[in-house]
């Protein structure tokens, strides 16, 4: 009988992916999930890895422990390389996987418009590694301009960019001025990481620009209090190393900097274009395949995409924007549509029902639209705190985190300030295989 | 008046070179504490990153932040590469340090007795990269079993070498044992974790050799009925891509393993040899430097040497072993002998207290040693767990590990279980470069 039960795959283990799944627990049908990682990462904390606040394992859930009650449940832990839609398989790098309902979820990566050389020099956030990769660039400059005795390299050391105004470009910016002025405020005997510059770049009139207007003032003041030179209207022409070209008024400047932090951007997994390619879909500039109303591709009811990888198009005047609520709430939509489905019911369009926003910029100051309610300051950064807390998927993560957050707050320290990286066990391996 | 100050050197920021940092903390002297790390990290659990059961952050903290208060103490993040002790300086890689006295703690790595090349094949656990490394290893094969289809495949990734019986070797062999029959019980569809072979490979005669009799036994016994095979008087004969030749009573057996864990011994920090050279002191087989009864090298009364980079032969049958309380008490001792002589006061030689011994095995299961006194078991194991939380440095260090075995033991989880690596990032951008 098994091989009778409607087989749903899932790729992504995201916020689509994971809602989908944990939705169609304890429905009649046989769900794989597949992911090339072996966990679900709470992404929205991301930048506090990157900046020493938590550890990596505070927002990162191994999808199998997440899912091991499902017991119609199956984690697969592989790469998917193409879709073969005509015989309804996905193609892995080593195998294939059948299914009868499939669910597209692999989320976005760093865009950085056309430009990847600047991928190198300029590190995105979207991966755990991306976040320690920063950290390492972040601390490692401090330390080097505690060393360094030519002023101009040491003020390069200290300069820190960050592109883009968004969300992760402003919630980074602060936490890095208050590094800078808070946390190692009493570290250094050479330096004042105080004297660090943090610039926001953006080629947009105004930071947070998703946000009210009056919201992306609030955050603009609060990041020139914390000490941030925001840059509007400020287009990157290029990136190389060590700096970055700005172009303002047709004009160009160049700004020296030995950390360069990408949030100006992001890309559709390429598997979008792939599975596009497959079955005749469109794609939007970014690589997002454009879906029906019902989330689907067209002349593929049993495709869906979903989250950061899909344009859904149908509600509003712009499509919907690449935010976790859309991702959960289309994950969900999807799994109910199939058993609806199965059950030979009707179904609705998707309908995405917008929850508000939220964006912290520093200690006790944030950001947040819920419904017609504006909050800023001290309120919205409660929100803000409540509200992350409570998606954390985990009960012991949300412990963990609360008592780092506590504790940050009490002491202005970030415990997780560790320069790690592959560099040093390849070094140690020399050292070995040389000694 | 700066230019006067005694100028005290620390090189390593273990056990010994920060507990005698913080010994000199109100002294009039300047200490300069030079580390390649930003971090002081405590080894003894570094297995429970390896096995998932805590984070990095959680047993390492940032030097600067440790020695934030002390104002007569510079922290120096900087890799050593010789000595001039005619000229009383350390020579780093970019630069050098003057020095009036000088420490030098650097610690030990994995030794692999000449056969350097199976580094690659079988990681030791000495840093946090390690750890990680081992994580991602030991969790892989589990992944890759769940789709392997070949059964002789299959069991060979589900068959781990742990290479050393003493207390790491120990340590990593019990987690890894709970962690298959307890942990991921249920995580998986096609596989039983239980399944796993766990070997614990020893040339001795009995694990934990310098414990007594009677809790080598109790540890080889617990080790036996959490599913452990324990293989005493086996030897390592070579280590090669996925197999171990190991030799007992004079016949060579090969076991085919997709994961061989390296705890079986350390040499001394490379240093050793290389300040032995300039200064005609001794080392032994080890790479460790003899020195005198008061820690210094002969002819170099300036120049201390100790904890894991030392070989003290001066007090019992045989030199004092690579432990922590040695390092410690080392690094305090050097101190107060640097102190002393500028008061003009008499020095007495150095001598251990030894504290005890302590070893865990696995939940409720440890051995303990405290002068004359013998604990096995329950008592045993929360001596351990008390006096580990205690030295750790930190105290939010300290709260967060507590509630994390807290957690761990009521629900058998292990929430740092991810595979991360350097790898994802090469290919991530490798996709980015390519797309």
């Amino acid at each position: 009988m098994k091989g009778e039960t409607h087989r749903v795959v899932i790729i992504g283990g995201g916020f689509g992916g994971l809602y989908a799944a944990r939705s169609l627990g304890s429905s009649p049908v046989q769900v794989t999930m597949v992911d090339r990682r072996n966990f679900h990462l709470f992404q929205p904390l991301l930048y506090q890895v990157a900046t020493g606040g938590l550890s990596p394992a505070n927002i990162a859930a191994p999808l199998r422990r997440i899912l091991v009650r499902q017991r119609n449940t199956e984690v697969v832990m592989a790469d998917v390389a193409d879709f073969d839609p005509e015989n309804k398989k996905v193609i892995l790098h080593d195998g294939e996987i059948a299914y009868d309902s499939l669910i597209v979820a692999a989320g976005a990566e760093t865009g950085y418009f056309g430009q990847n050389q600047w991928a190198k020099l300029s590190p995105g956030l979207k991966s755990i590694e991306d976040a320690t990769e920063i950290r390492r660039r972040v601390l490692s400059a401090f330390e080097q301009a505690e060393r360094e005795t030519d002023p101009k390299l040491r003020e390069e050391l200290l300069t820190f960019v960050i592109v883009g105004g968004g969300p992760t470009g402003v919630e980074l910016a602060g936490a890095l001025a208050e590094i800078s002025h808070n946390t190692m405020k009493y570290d250094f005997r050479n330096i004042n990481p105080a004297d660090a510059r943090i610039l926001l770049v953006d080629a947009g009139e105004r930071v947070l620009a998703p946000f009210p207007v009056e919201l992306s003032t609030y955050a603009h003041d609060a990041l020139v209090k914390l000490g941030v030179e925001v840059h509007n209207h400020h287009k990157v022409c290029n990136v190389e190393e060590d700096s970055v070209v700005v172009s303002h008024n047709d004009e160009e400047t160049t700004i020296r900097a030995k950390t360069i932090i990408w949030a100006a951007g992001v890309q559709a997994n390429p598997l979008g274009r792939k599975l596009a390619e497959k079955t005749g879909a469109k794609t939007d500039r970014g690589g997002r395949v454009m879906t029906e109303p019902d989330c689907t591709i067209a002349g593929h009811p049993e495709i869906f995409v979903i989250g950061d990888m899909a344009c859904y198009a149908h509600q509003g005047e712009h499509p919907l924007p690449g935010v976790a609520p859309v991702a959960m709430q289309q994950g969900q939509y999807a799994a109910k549509t199939i058993v609806k489905r199965l059950q030979g019911k009707p179904v609705d369009p998707f309908h995405y029902h917008d929850p508000g926003s939220l964006a912290t910029i520093g200690r006790s100051k944030a950001v947040a639209v819920l419904g017609k309610w504006k909050y800023t300051g001290f309120v919205a950064w409660v929100l803000w705190l409540v509200i992350h807390l409570m998606k954390l998927i985990q009960f012991e993560s949300r412990l963990l985190v609360l008592m780092q957050w506590s504790w940050a707050y009490s002491t202005f320290n970030r415990s997780a300030r560790l320069i790690t990286g592959e560099d040093y066990r390849q070094e140690e391996l020399q050292d070995i295989l040389n000694s």
